[in-house]
C-alpha cells in the first residue's frame, strides 16, 4: 500500500462529466495528477484548470497528446469524437479512459481497439455501474451461482427531470448510443458470456411529442436474446421526477438478483402526508463511489499495464446492441446480430 | 349494512382454484351459501361438498344450471369449456363468476358477453389483482394523476416454483392465456382508456428445454404498445425458486408507482447469513383478500345487478392481446392490433 | 372443515372497538351470530343493533347474561368494568372474550380467572398483536430458536394522531393500563418463558403539557428485567402524526426479529418529492385481520373449550407490568416485581 | 477548490482505528500527508509506516509533537491517555484529533478543552456518526423542524458478532465509555440545544455472563431524559451476529425520521430460501465514507483554525452522560445531571 508514483493524467473535453472526472483526479484520487485540460471552446479548459490548479490548459488536444508529462488520458469530448482521440491518445503511447460510447460504428470502434493495442497502452471504457457497490454485489452473486441460469435480465435508466435537454441540439439516437449503452453493457456484464442474437426496440418521443417529427426519442424499450435463452429488456426515459433511477434484476433458474434504488440513503422521514425518502437526483451523487472507483482502477492500470475494468471490446460488443436497436427502429422488426 | 338475502352459489369444476373458490364462498362470504358442485371427474365434486358441508354435488354441470334454487355460478372448469359455459349460464338466468380466460377466440368471447347482455345477469371475470391493496392503491393513485400520463409500463408474473407441472399435459399457449393473461389486464387497466396498438413477443422452454420441440414454453415477454404512446413490457415465467412474484410498475410523465411484493410480511430476519424474510409461495395465501373480495364484489354485484370488477369486456380486451402474441410468435414480428 | 354449529354472540360495551367486534361477528365470522347488543348508553345498542340485524338490543348487560341462546359474550365495556363483568359472563356460563385490561388490579385479575375457571368456560383477552402475520411470523422465529436467548427486546405503540382525545376526561394511568398493556403482553410473549423482576418507568405529557399538572401522561418510556438477562424497552405515545405504528423487535445472541411496518402497503409513490408510502391511520384496518383471527379462535374456543389466545392469566401478567410502571412513576424508581 | 497546503499529520496509536486513519490520510486524503507515527508498543509504529510509505516512526508521542514539520496529529491510543494527549499536543500547538472518549473524567475533560483554547488549536473528537449521509440527513431534517419537538429518541449500537473480545482485559465500563458514548453524542446532537437532565442505565453480562462477577458489562440499556421532555433510549450489546447495526430514530410533535440499516446494499438476493441481503460486518465499511469525512474537515479546520465537527465541549457533554450511566449501574437508581 506505499505511495505510488504519481499518474499524470490529461483531461480532453471540459463539459460536465468532463469537468466531474477532473475534480475526481485532483480531489478525490492521490495517485493521480491533474496535468493538463483541453478543450476546443474557448476559455473552457482555462476556466476549469483554475478551479482545480492544472497548470495547462489548451483549446488543442493535439498540444495535450503531445505533451510528454503526460501518462494517460481522459477523453470526454463529445461522442462523435471519441474514437478518432482513442486512437490519436493511443498512439502518442498514452493510457486511455475512454467515456463512453467508445464509438458509433463498429469500424470505428475496430480502429481504436486495434490503436490500444498496437501501442501496448491501457484502454478502459466508462461503463461506471460496473464499479457500483450493488451492481457489483450483483455480479459477484450470479457470479457465484447464486440465479442459476439467467432467464430473464432488466436494466434500465431513468434520468433526472424534468428533461432540461435541447432535442433540437441532441443527436436523433441518442437514447441507444449515450444512455442505453449502459444498460447494454450492464447485461452483457451480467450474463457473462452470452451473446446478443436478436434485438427488438421500440422507441418514441413521449417527453417532448412536437420533436417526434424530426425523430428526437425520449423513451424506449428494448428486447434482446442471448445465445444461452435468456431474454433481456432494457428502458429508458429522459425525464423521472422523482429522481436519477438506474436498476437491475436478473432471474434465473435458481433465483433472482436486484440491484439499484433511487433512495438516496437510509434517512426516512414519517411525516404527515405518510413515509418518505430523498432521492438520487444527480449521476455525479449517486455513482460518485463508482466514479471515483473506477479511475482509481484506470490509473492503477495505466502503472500496470493490465485493464480492470470494461475494455474496449466491451464498449464495441454494446455498441453492436445499440446499432441493432437502430436497425430496428427503421426495420419495425426484430434484427439478428450475427 | 343490513345482514342480506343470502345468495346461493354453484360451482363449476373442483380443481385447484374451483376448490378455494367454493372454499371462499363456504367459510369466508357471509352472504352467499355453497349450495351445489358440478365436476365431470368421478368423485370430484363430491369429494369437495363433503369437506365443505354443501348439500349437492353432480357431474353434471347442466344438472347445475337447471336448479332453480341457484342463483349465481363460478366457473372454474378448464379454460376450454369457459366460454360455453358463460353462454349456458348466462340463458339458466345465473350470475356468472368466471374465471380467467373467459375464451380462447374473439368469436367466443363476443357469444359470451351477448348472453350475459341478453339475459341481463351479472358476468365478472377472475382478474383478482385488481382486488389486491397495492394493486388498487397504485390504480387509485394514476387515476388520481400522480404519475402523470403513462409512458413505461411493467407486469409481471413468475410462479412459484420449482415448476411441478406436466409440460406434456400443458397446452402450447398456456402462458399467454392463462397465465400472461392477468397482466395483460393489469395492464390495460392501469394504462386506463388507452388501447393496445402493437404487439411483439418473445418466448422460450428455458426450465424445460427439452420440451422446447413439442412448442411448451414457460418462459415469456412481450412488449406492447398503446395507442396514447405508452409501451409496456409483460414477462412470465412458471419456476421462480424464491416464491410467488407478481408486481406491477407505472412510470409516467409526473412520477411512478409500483406494486407488488414476494416479501410476506413485515417479519424480518437478521441473521448470521444476513437480512431475510420469508416469501409468499401460493397464490391462495398472496391472495386470500383478494380473491374474497372479488367474490365478494361478485355477491354483491348478483344481488344489485352492478358489476364492480372485470367484465367480459375486459376478459376480451386482455384476450385480444394474448391472441396478438401467439400471432407474434408465430410471425416473429410485431403484430398490429385493429 | 365442515359448516359448524353457529355460536351466538352477545356484545356488552357499543363503544368504538365494541362496535367493530360485532360488525366482525355478524359480517367477518361464518360461524358466528351477533344475538344481542348491550350498553347502558341510551340508545347506543339500538342503534347498532339495526345497522347490523342484531334482533336483540338492551341497556342491561344482566339482561343478555341472563339470555340462554347466548352461548359467549364480547365484553367492551370501559375498562373498570371488565372484571366485574368477566366474573358475571362466566357465571352465567358464557364464553367471554374481554377486551384489554381485563382487570385494573391483580385481586380483580384473579377472581375473574378463578370465575371462568370455575365455570369451566373459555376466557381470552384481546390482545390482538399475536394474531397479526408479522407478529405471528416474529413468535415463530423466536419459538425456532432463531435469535437464540433474548437479550433486547423493544415494543412500541404510537396512536395515530392528531390527538383527538380529552385528557380531562382519560384516566391518569390510561397510557399504562390500556396502551403499553399490548406491549406487555408483546414482551412476555415473545420473551417466552422469561419473568419479568424489575421495572422501570418514566411518563409526560408532552402532548397536552397543559394537563401535566393535572396528571394526564401521553408519552412513556418504560424498561423492564427478566429473569433471564433479557432487558426490554416499551414506549408509546398518543399522537403520530404520520399514523398507527405498532412495532417489536427481538435482539438475542443468535440474530434478531423485526414486526410491524407503519406503511399500509407495498404500494410506493416515487414523486417530484421524494419515494413515498401511504400508512396504517387506523387500529381497524392495520389489524382487520388480527382482529378478525382473534375473535375466529374465540368463536372456536367456545366450540372446544380449549383457549388458543391470550388467557386471563396473560392478561394477569401484562397488568402486573402496569402497575409496576404506576409505582415507579410514583416512586421515582426502579420496581421490583416478585 | 485550488489544491490546498498539505497539511502534515502525525498519528499517536498505531492500533486498529488509529491504522485506519493512518490509511486515510495517506490514501483517501489528497491534502494531508502521513508525516510520523508514534506508538509504545516495539515495532508497532515502524510496521504501519513501512506500508503507508510514512518517514518517521517512533516509539514516543513526544518526539512526534515535537517535530516542528508537524501541523497536527490524531490521537488513537488508549483511551485513558487520551486526554493528556490532547493537553500535550495542543501545548505543542498541533491541531488536535482525537479518538472518542476525549476523556474518562470531566477534570480530565476540561483540561483538554482548555489547553486547546489556550493554545488557539482545532480540537475535533471521532464522533463520526454525525459524518454519515444518513445520519447527517436526519439531523437536517429534524433542524427543518419535519418532526417538530422531539418526544421520543433512539439510538443504538450492536458491535459485529460474534465477540471476540477477551472480558479480562476489557475495563468494565467500557460499554458507556467507548460504545455508549456515540449514542450520547448522537441523541445530544440529534435534540439539539437540550440537556440531560436524568440517567437511568441497566447492564448486563449476557454475551459473557461468566465474567459477569468480574463486571464486564457487554449489554446496556439507558434511558435519558432532556430539559425539553423529549425521553431517549441507548442500547448496545457487543455481539450482533448479523453485522456492526446503528441506527436512530427520532420522534417527535410533527413526525419521524430513522437513520441507519445494517443492510450493505441495494443489493437483494431472491433465493429458495427467502429474500435475503448482505450486511455491513466492520465499522471500517460501513462507514468509510464518514471516517473520511471527519478527517476531511479536521484537516480543513487545522487550516482554517475554524471546527466544524464535533468539539471538546461535545465530548464532555457525552461523557456527562457516561459518567451517570456508571453511577446509575452502582446506585440501582436513576442519577440526576445537574
Amino acid at each position: 500500500m506505499s505511495r505510488n508514483k504519481i499518474i499524470n493524467i490529461g483531461l480532453i473535453g471540459a463539459g460536465r462529466i468532463g469537468s466531474f472526472h477532473a475534480e475526481s483526479v485532483a480531489r478525490r484520487l492521490v495517485d493521480a495528477n491533474l496535468a493538463a485540460i483541453a478543450d476546443p471552446a474557448p476559455g473552457a479548459a482555462e476556466r476549469l484548470a483554475a478551479t482545480l490548479d492544472c497548470p495547462v490548459a489548451t483549446t488543442d488536444p493535439k498540444e495535450l497528446l503531445a505533451n510528454p508529462d503526460i501518462d494517460a488520458v481522459i477523453i470526454a469530448s463529445p461522442a462523435r469524437f471519441h474514437a478518432g482521440l482513442v486512437e490519436a491518445a493511443a498512439e502518442a503511447g498514452k493510457g486511455v479512459f475512454c467515456e463512453k460510447p467508445m464509438a458509433l460504428t463498429l469500424e470505428e470502434a475496430d480502429r481504436a481497439i486495434a490503436a490500444a493495442k498496437q501501442a501496448g497502452v491501457a484502454l478502459q471504457v466508462g461503463f461506471n455501474r460496473r464499479w457500483d457497490q450493488a451492481f457489483a454485489e450483483g455480479h459477484a452473486a450470479i457470479t457465484d451461482g447464486k440465479v442459476g441460469t439467467p432467464q430473464l435480465l432488466r436494466s434500465l435508466t431513468r434520468d433526472p427531470g424534468p428533461y432540461q435537454g435541447d432535442p433540437a441540439r441532441t443527436p436523433q439516437w441518442t437514447i441507444f448510443y449515450e444512455t442505453l449503452i449502459h444498460d447494454f453493457d450492464t447485461l452483457l456484464w451480467l450474463n457473462a458470456g452470452a451473446k446478443p442474437v436478436e434485438v427488438y426496440a421500440v422507441a418514441d418521443a413521449l417527453i417532448r411529442p412536437d420533436f417526434r417529427d424530426a425523430g428526437h426519442l425520449d423513451t424506449a424499450v428494448v428486447t434482446i436474446r442471448f445465445d444461452n435463452g435468456a431474454i433481456a429488456v432494457a428502458d429508458a426515459n429522459f425525464s423521472a421526477l422523482y429522481g436519477y433511477d438506474v436498476r437491475g434484476e436478473v432471474f434465473g433458474s435458481a433465483g433472482m438478483v436486484t440491484m439499484g434504488d433511487v433512495r438516496r440513503s437510509s434517512m426516512t422521514l414519517f411525516g404527515a402526508g405518510g413515509v418518505s425518502n430523498d432521492t438520487w437526483r444527480l449521476d455525479a451523487h449517486h455513482f460518485v463511489g463508482a466514479y471515483t472507483a473506477q479511475l482509481a482502477a484506470f490509473v492503477e492500470s495505466v502503472r500496470t499495464g493490465e485493464v480492470m475494468g470494461p475494455t474496449g471490446s466491451d464498449a464495441r460488443a454494446a455498441l453492436e446492441i445499440a446499432l441493432a436497436c437502430i436497425q430496428s427502429i427503421k426495420d419495425k422488426a426484430p434484427v439478428r446480430i450475427r
